[in-house]
């Protein structure tokens, strides 16, 4: 038995969210029935995070332990050819000891969001970015954003269906920056409560447009409840960038 | 009768390019429809360039004329209702004199291609680029494109149904540059063959893979016959990305 971690790249618009579901088609479910074809073995995968419906991916890391004899470089050629058309790639593929969990070993979770901050509709963005047409003060927004920065409670920006044993984590970088008409959203924290990105997002959004003051974001973490929630970005608009562990 | 000029963002994948075809929807024909919806009457919209079919815009420039008295911002954003959920949206309108010609007036045209330098196939620019996985040298790209620059008879990189009266063009940029694990081409010049930045893009591939000698892609210029192209690049890598005119 062999451990294979897999840097995956997938576009989440056609999918109920990484995680197997029984109510539609997966990354998980794609991934494992690929691996069953080049390996004739049923697998479990698992994965740093659990990504939501709608959310993208330009380098997720997920493991899966495989009897047949294999190469790395060759598993990857085979995952890519019988993943076909879904929109997912395996963009690297590494052995990796047995104790190494792409959820359990993982030490920081990296996501990007990105608001397009224009009246258009998005021809070529779609399903890739969330439009705001209400002109947005990114500078603003990264100031609001230091006050979530840190060791703290998110009740407010935990979804109800969370199955995080605590509402408190510590969130390493949340940085907002126009980039022409984007503004994109960066965080990063060892691991993040259902929802918190977009949640933080959607709160930060109004900071920007100017119907939060910069202190109500930090009105809303104190408050601990989810009540006290602006507003939840849409999914679209989130990548999960990259996961670290150990050694990298 | 009022001339509006609109600038344009769409996604190519799906039509059978801008201009008007009896074999499938065009990008002329979803705008005219548009247009019509909005104001009760039949128009013709004229692009200052002629994509095909897989080619996206950033930013195309085209005009059309209407008798119904309407202010551009209403224009624009009742297009942009109409157009859903085609992946075409209006980016601006503004009103133009009588004698302002998006096709004749216009004075520069650029484009930009990525090639996506990459083994894995690609998940979320699938139909927004061109997947080549050997390794290419960019700079070796960019030196042999600056032969193409200035003025050339283009015979070699112009497709047989081109309908320009004369293949003697000026190249004012042909670049090559290397950003991550993409290939970014960009080509400016007043006016372009049909296929002719698709016909530099695939020739600069092939001296990118080491398969030209740099000096093969002035040979094959110098040939000034079609049969001396080396490759045509897919249309989905390829962005028009601006028109200029006079005063601007």
């Amino acid at each position: 038995m062999t451990r294979f971690v897999l840097t995956l790249e997938f576009d989440g618009t056609n999918f109920f969210g990484l995680q197997r579901q029984a109510s539609g088609p997966s990354i998980q479910q794609a991934v494992e029935e690929a691996v069953g074809r080049v390996t004739g073995e049923t697998v479990t995968l698992h994965a740093a995070g659990r990504t939501d419906a709608g959310v993208h991916a330009l380098a997720m890391r997920a493991h899966v332990d495989i009897r047949k004899d294999i190469a790395p470089f060759r598993l990857m050629e085979a995952l890519n050819h019988h993943l076909r058309p879904d929109p997912i790639a395996v963009l690297a593929c590494d052995v990796v000891s047995d104790d190494w969990h792409a959820r359990f070993s993982c030490i920081g979770r990296e996501y990007l969001y990105r608001i397009a901050n224009r009246r258009a509709p998005l021809a070529l963005d779609a399903n890739r970015a969330w439009q705001v047409p209400q002109p947005l003060d990114a500078e603003a927004m990264h100031r609001a954003a230091q006050a979530l920065v840190g060791l703290h409670d998110f009740t407010t920006f935990r979804s109800v269906h969370c199955q995080s044993a605590s509402p408190v984590k510590t969130l390493d970088l949340l940085s907002a920056e126009r980039v022409g008409d984007e503004v994109r959203i960066r965080a990063a924290a060892r691991s993040f409560l259902h929802h918190q990105v977009r949640s933080m997002v959607g709160c930060l959004s109004l900071v920007g447009m100017g119907r939060w003051r910069e202190e109500q974001l930090a009105e809303a973490l104190a408050a601990r409840d989810r009540s006290a929630l602006g507003l939840n970005a849409p999914s679209a608009g989130l990548y999960f960038v990259r996961a670290l562990y150990p050694g990298e």
